[in-house]
């Protein structure tokens, strides 16, 4: 739970963090800045992946100095994980497939994980996210963290046990290779199967990682 | 099956495709130039990723003619999936795998998939590949035509019916998800885990998309 809070704590409602706390509070204007920020971020990482992508270069895009950048947002892994709004959806429609029944569960969480893919404002950002995962060491870093964190988070009452993290990371798997298969290699038929089709398909597989004992509980 | 056999015809025993057929038969030396622009594929395929790789600079790498590489080789696409070698070794473990009894089949084919990965000589030119296929689209193509029809070739006794395709895509995807999760990406615990936890694992889920109705047969 460290890493997680860390990275994303700002939506536990715990405050802004340190790096991005002003000294005076926030001045007129401020938000404007950090959106200018948030926009050129997103222009660099998806024009040239998550190494290429420097924080100077962020700051010449936006017009604003380098350390206001760092100061706003600290690092450069801060900053990717702002910027692409990911962090703040995937979180919130898992809990949210989480909190029913038992039964039917990994169909929901399938369901709850394509229904942020499938928005078509959010799937470039997603794509990147991945793509960079793929080919950058400190991408696949930001997404390790960020997947495994994301799902202890939301199935953490419902995974227990000594292989938990390993159950964790299995779903984490799941979820990561349909995503790279329907919609970056775009493996014959999986991208134009439905939803609901696929979460059919696959809600088992997940129920047999979340209880591999008795995956039809 | 077509694809298949256009794109790995030549290991089924067909002897050389249209392309490697020299005009007078093989002269002294062919092999080595052969030799020779494989090794530069590799070299330049590592380095720059399947896209920006093209066949005259590796023809430059290899000191030989461009059209010569065509001339052997055909298309940059054929190029590389010779130049990787995995193609070569892939099919042979999961038809392997496949040859026995039903039960304990899901098993066999994730540690056909783990052996062929974790030799230590072919582990680069396989994540060459995966990390190509994550970023480009022509790369992309090339390992969806390879990675279902290699299964279907091994699988296609066993999985039949309507949604046979459907059901060979998702076996790639767990797959292909897995190395994603354990060579790239390193999802903890993942990289750690042995071939034959992850069988334990993720051997129920092939068994469940091998025979969605029973998957303990």
């Amino acid at each position: 739970m460290r890493r997680y809070r860390r990275k994303t704590g700002r939506r536990r409602g715990e405050g802004p963090r340190r790096s991005q706390r002003h000294p005076g509070g926030r001045r007129p204007g401020e938000n404007r800045t950090r959106e200018q920020i948030l926009d050129a971020a997103r222009e660099c990482f998806a024009e040239r992946g998550y190494d290429a992508t420097s924080v100077r270069r962020i700051a010449e895009t936006a017009g604003v100095d380098q350390a206001l950048v760092h100061h706003f947002y600290g690092t450069k892994e801060k900053l990717f994980l702002n910027a692409l709004e990911i962090p703040m959806r995937m979180p919130e429609a898992l809990a949210e497939a989480a909190a029913g029944d038992r039964a039917g569960l990994g169909s929901r969480i399938v369901l709850a994980h394509l229904r942020v893919w499938e928005d078509a404002s959010a799937r470039p950002a997603m794509m990147t996210t991945l793509r960079s995962a793929a080919t950058h060491r400190s991408a696949a870093a930001v997404l390790r963290d960020y997947a495994t964190e994301t799902i202890r988070e939301a199935l953490g009452k419902v995974i227990t046990g000594e292989d938990a993290e390993l159950r964790v990371a299995l779903i984490a798997t799941t979820l990561i290779g349909l995503s790279l298969t329907r919609y970056l290699v775009r493996l014959d038929p999986v991208p134009e199967v439905s939803p609901g089709e696929l979460a059919a398909r696959l809600g088992p597989v997940i129920d047999l990682h979340l209880d591999p004992a008795d995956p039809a509980a």
